[in-house]
Order: structure tokens, then sequence, then C-alpha cells
């Protein structure tokens, strides 16, 4: 290399404008950016209420048993190689045994891909759903979570929103979805129970989404990844009990009812015993994708039938217990704070939805502004509205240790009185 | 449900042909067709010659050390949450640590990225350099691994192809190079050590590779999968020896090394001491990238310290010395096989590619007739050079147990001569 040729003026290289936008969209991404406001200096511990993940928490540590099978996959050298591209077969064999327990029909293992988490089971859906560029649109809930629209827009494919009705216990507007639907529509997002609102859709309404699709001749894409963590008067009923009706393409995980996001195991399942997903090829398409992506680790995969049928259902109250004290905490906590409303008590997930009244909250521009000031004030972190597609609203979780989750809602009610002093 | 509306004509889906087309260039795709066609009632034990993955011969055992980094991080509970986009910092540095030793400048933890296995620093590769759609063009080599043809196109990237070349040890032919770039390509793939064809690149064939990409303008994409693994003449040098010489993406991994493809580790590194990455905003684009997509386990993250400093020298010793001495089993066996040549011993990777000679065999159409016909009747199973650019080609591993190798090449050569028998 003694002479080198002159470097070229530009490498050759013009960013897509577009993808460096979709980042946005990110909830860790807003996370970081509201994190990154926070006094460095500061030495209160802070407080999380802004993600849904609470297993740094001890009360809610996964299942030894849960532990257990992963590790006995590990350290039997089996799963070392690369999986096929939909997954091991006693993998999607015992998630469909799983899943059929709520349903009226029986699940092959055949309806089952594995994916690397519910992350990457909706990426699959959006690249799968978009078909050929421009040609599709989805229709997702507001407020929602964005990374459907994330996935969506950087596969061509238009996201149009319907409005989840906050004193309807966020059901969905389904004369809205009949308004938003064309002959492009491919499918319709429903997230139950529910992420940003901590509802649980009933029966009927899910009937109704059913009905409706079958109507406009849409999919349901039932994003399912908190299954289960139901603690209100509804119980959770899986939107599959529908699939005659109309197909539904159920995604789920391991991560939330597990307390394990990091092991980053999820699924794909095709609700559909009139077989319309294989008619229309969807089936041939999402094998397809799962060929040319990446795959969830092989000796978690392994890990799945052990991890299925040894977690005690202790483990599984445990932690409905302790989400239904921390919403508890936070609904009766959340009442007496001025500048916030919360239009109903959550009752499955790990999320509520409260709305900032910023006629009294002085100083705070917007939802972005409320939660930037909290985090560097407070050391209290939330996620703000824009986050999840609903501007002025902000998102609480409660699934953190009780009492981390009393001085956290203690330290908002400081921030919200000392921001509406001087306007009372 | 009492009165269902009547299903509709057709649901709303009309799949993308172009991604029900690109399954086929995946290898594993390939390699399940061809087993497919195997006699499900065949005792005769399967000899898997066509794949990269010998993680299931007890010879090629991963390092005990590597299992107990990764078991300590699933049982101390700290990993199980949603790691980072970037990924966590203490694997990022000690990737950048161990990668710098063998480069004359140090790799900071920023420069690198981990990845769900190298398939998905593939997929984010091509993604992010496809920029705005249909704005750029990538150069990849033939034979290569075709997985980068499928991510390209589902990104909307046109693929060139150069040649390597088999009778000068499978170098990059860099006039056609430069003949084939123009304004919109954004670089190079080159593989090394070697997938399908087992060479090393030199020194000095690596310095004409950055040179030729400086003249251009465009970026080297270094796939080093393979690092490390080589037994010839050639040692193994990185392509960021000439990051300042021109910026280089190096995708790597533990699947190779470490011999578990399954545990989807793996990584991008910006070698780029003048910083062109930052400046030209891909760096930028890989991160907005890493955000919308998923993640390696956290607690495979969390084990990568111990797991890259714990390794013994003697597990590394042992497994180039097994393929070293497989390599030479492969070579002898291989002369004496009528029907096929193979320009050169491989000195790399896991991977040899010989050339059929159909005039003296009969019956068989192609590569892939042969594939099938191979695995049909011997239980040998091969890739056709189909499966990386390279009609009538075949690529065979010989990392596998050396006792099922020579089985494999017996079969492999009594197969060729029964159809070449009548045409003597």
């Amino acid at each position: 290399m003694s002479q080198l040729t002159p470097a070229p003026d530009a490498w050759n290289f013009a960013p897509d404008e577009a993808l460096l936008g979709l980042s946005a969209l990110s909830v860790r991404s807003v996370l970081g950016s509201i994190k990154a406001g926070m006094d460095p200096g500061s030495d209160r511990p802070v407080i999380p209420l802004g993600h849904g993940d609470p297993s740094a928490f001890p009360c809610f540590r996964t299942a030894p048993e849960a532990v257990e099978a992963v590790s006995a996959a590990l350290h039997s050298g089996e799963h070392n190689s690369y999986p096929t591209g939909v997954g091991l077969e006693p993998a999607r064999r015992s998630i469909a045994r799983h899943l059929s327990l709520d349903l009226p029909y029986e699940l092959s293992p055949d309806d089952v891909y594995l994916t690397s988490g519910c992350s990457q089971a909706i990426e699959i859906v959006c690249s799968v759903l978009a078909g050929r560029p421009g040609a599709s649109n989805i229709l997702l809930p507001r407020p929602g979570y964005l990374f459907y629209e994330a996935r969506a827009a950087f596969n061509g494919m238009e996201v149009r929103y319907f409005d989840l009705l906050p004193d309807s216990d966020w059901e969905a507007d389904l004369d809205a979805v009949e308004a938003l639907a064309d002959g492009n529509t491919v499918g319709m997002v429903l997230v139950n129970p529910g992420n940003p609102c901590g509802n649980v859709y009933s029966y009927d309404h899910l009937a109704k989404v059913a009905e409706t699709a079958r109507k406009l001749g849409i999919f349901v894409i039932a994003d399912e990844v908190y299954a289960h963590l139901t603690f209100g008067k509804n119980r959770f009923v899986p939107m599959g009990v529908f699939g005659s009706v109309a197909p539904v393409l159920t995604l789920g995980s391991i991560s939330k009812r597990w307390v394990v996001p990091g092991w980053r195991l999820g699924w794909i399942v095709t609700n559909d015993p009139n077989g319309v997903f294989r008619r229309t090829k969807l089936v041939e398409s999402i094998k397809s994708y799962l060929e040319i992506s990446c795959d969830p680790a092989t000796f978690v995969q392994g890990a799945i039938p052990e991890l299925l049928e040894n977690t005690k259902q202790e483990f599984f109250s445990k932690t409905v217990d302790i989400l239904r004290q921390t919403a508890d905490i936070c609904w009766e906590k959340l009442k007496g704070i001025c500048g916030i409303t919360c239009p109903s008590k959550p009752e499955g997930s790990m999320f509520v939805m409260v709305k900032l009244d910023l006629s009294c909250l002085q100083d705070i521009k917007d939802d972005m502004d409320f939660c930037c000031k909290l985090a560097k004030e407070e050391s209290v972190v939330v996620l703000p509205g824009c986050a999840v597609g609903y501007k002025n609203w902000v998102r609480i979780t409660f699934a953190i240790g009780p009492s981390s989750l009393e001085d956290g809602l203690d330290r908002l009610k400081s921030f919200c009185s000392r921001h509406s002093e001087t306007k009372k």
C-alpha cells in the first residue's frame, strides 16, 4: 500500500431517509431519548414505568422450571445446530397443543411458526402481508404498538388507523374499520390483552371483530403476547376461537407470561379451520420468508416442550396476583393526581393509559415534554403517548415491584402537584 | 354467531410472487427438497455433506467453557430482559477487543453491532445498503452464498455478479468488478475464508480488493463467518486490516469457530478508521434498522465476554486439526472419482467445490439431478451448484466426522462409477 489511489470524494451511499425516521417509532428508542436527558449525577434510583419488561424485579423472576428446561437443552449438546425455517417440530407440536386448550378445534404443529420473539412475528407478518410493493394496506388500532407501523412502512405497506374508544373500555371502533377498508386492505390488527390500554376484550366484542373482518374479506392479526395476563372481569378469549368466521393470524411468545423477553422465542399461528391462508398462499409466503430470515436460538426451541409442560400453575397465579395488586395500587394512586385522568381500570397486560390535562399543567408543552421533565426532575420514566400514536396521553406500566411502583407514583404526584401549583 | 355473513369470494390477499421465489435461494430449502426425494424406508444412515454445520458430530462438540458461559448467564437471571438495539455493551466491548488483536488499529465497542447470527447481519446490511428503493446495486461473488441475493432482492437492490476464478485459487476477478460498478454501486461482498470454495485469500489479494473498492468508491462487505478456520498456506487476514484504504463492514459470528450455529449470535463491525460510515450516515442507518429488528437472546449476549476470554486455545486447535485432516481425506478421495474434478485443495472454511463432467456421467442432466439421484441411491447429501449460483458444480462439506466422511465419499465414488460405466 505504498501508493494509495486518491480517496473518492464521496463513497457511493445515499441513506434511506425514511428508514432513518422509522426508529422514532420504536418504544426503546423513545425511552432511550427520554433517559438521555436525565441527570447522570442524580443518586435517586430510577423508577422505570415506561417499558413492558418487569424481568429485572425479583418478584417477577421467571419460573425455575423454565430456566431448567433451557439449561437442559443447552447442556444436552443436541440443539447446537441450525434449526429449520419453521422451527423444531416438537416445539411447534407442544405450542399447538398448549394453544388448542382454549380453542374449539385442534391446531396442528403445521399451524405454528417459531419466531425470534413476538417482534419478529410482527416483522414477518408485515413483510408477508405487504405482498406486491405498494399494493396493500393494513388497519392498525390507535393507540397501538407503533412497531407495526415501522415494519409495514419499511415494506411499503400503507397504514390506516382506527380508534380504540376510551369510554367503551377501549373497544375497537368497528364502524371506522368498515369505513377505512377497501379492496387493498389485507388485515386488521387487534392487541388483546391490550397494549397500551390494559383492557381485555369480551367474547362478544371479539365476535363482532370477526364478523366485521368476514364482511370486509380481511384477515385478523391477533397480537396476544399478553395472553392470560388478566385480572379483571373479562377472562382472556383467544381470537382464534373465531377462526372459522374469519381467518386469524395469532402472534404470541413466552416473553410476557414467563417474564423472559430476553429469551426471544415467539410464534405465528394460523387459526384457520377453513384453510383460507393456504388457499391464498399466505402460508407459502410465510414459509418463504422464514427461509430467508433469522431464527430463535435452537436450544431455546428445544426447551419449549418441557417449559410449557413443566411450568407450575403457581408461577402463573403468582404473576397474575402481583399484577392485580400493582394494577390496584396504580388505579388508586392515579385517582389522586391532578392533571391526569385515567378512563378505566386496567384488567390485563401491564399498562394503563392516562390522559394529560395540559390546561392545568404549567410549563408542560405536550406528552413528550411531560415525560422528559418527569424523568429529569423525579427520575421516573413513563412512555409518551406519541410513542403509541396518542398525543398528550402517557402509558404507565404497573409491572414492577409494588414498593417501587408506589414510590414512582408518589413522585409522579409530586411532579404534577408542583407543575399545577401556580395555576390553581 | 348464529348467523354468519356470507364468506367473501376471496379474502383480500395477493401474495408477492417474487417472495415465493426467493426461498429457492436458501441453502436449507434446496437441501430440504433434495432430502424430500430420498427413500424414507432406507435403513442406510444419511451422510450429510451438504450443510455447513458439523455440530451434530461428537468430534465437533463445542467447548465446555462456551456452554458454561451461556449457562451461567442464563442462571444468573440478570439477562432475561430485552437487550438494547445495538446489543449489550460488555459483549460489544469484548468482541471489539477480540477482533482488534488482528488489526493495526483498535476497534471501539461502538464499532460492533450484535445480530442474531451472521444471517441477520446479512439481512441488516442488505436492508440498509439498499437505501432508497431501486437506487442501488451490490456486487456479489459467483459462486457465492445466495442468501445475499435473496435479501438484496427482497429490499429492491439490484445484484450484479463478478466471478471468482477457479484456476487462480478462487481469487476475485477484479477487472470484472471494475466493469460492473457504476455510480449506484454501494459495495462488494467478499467471503473469506471462502464459502463455497474453501479458499483463503492472501494479504496481497485483499490489498488489491481494497484498492479496487477505493478507486470505485464502494464499501467492502467482508463475510468472515469462517474466520480462523484455516489449515493451508495462507493464514487468515481480516479485511479490516485495509479499513483505512476502503471502509469495511465485517460480518462474523460464533457459529462456525465455536461450532454453535444454533446459538444465533453474530455481529456487524465497522472497520473504518477514517469515519466514512459515520459521514455517509451508514452507521445511523444500521442503528435505525436495529431499533426495528429482532435481537439475539440477551443471555447469549451476556455470555459473550466469558465465552471469548475463557475458551481454550486447545479447542480451536483441535477443530482446525480435524478440518485439516478431513480436508486431506476429501482431497485424496475426490482425486480417484471419475466424472468430477476439483480445481484446488481446500485451505479454509468447511467446503470444496467440484466440477461435474456431465459428458461422462450417464443419465445425469445437471447438478440438481446429480444431487437428487446421489441422495436417493446412496443416502449422501451434497449441495448442487445452483444453490451457490454455479451450474453443474457441487459443493461438498468435509466438516463431519472422519469416518462418516470416508463412507460418504466412497458412496459418492460408487455412484459416479455406476453412472459412468456404460459410457466407458
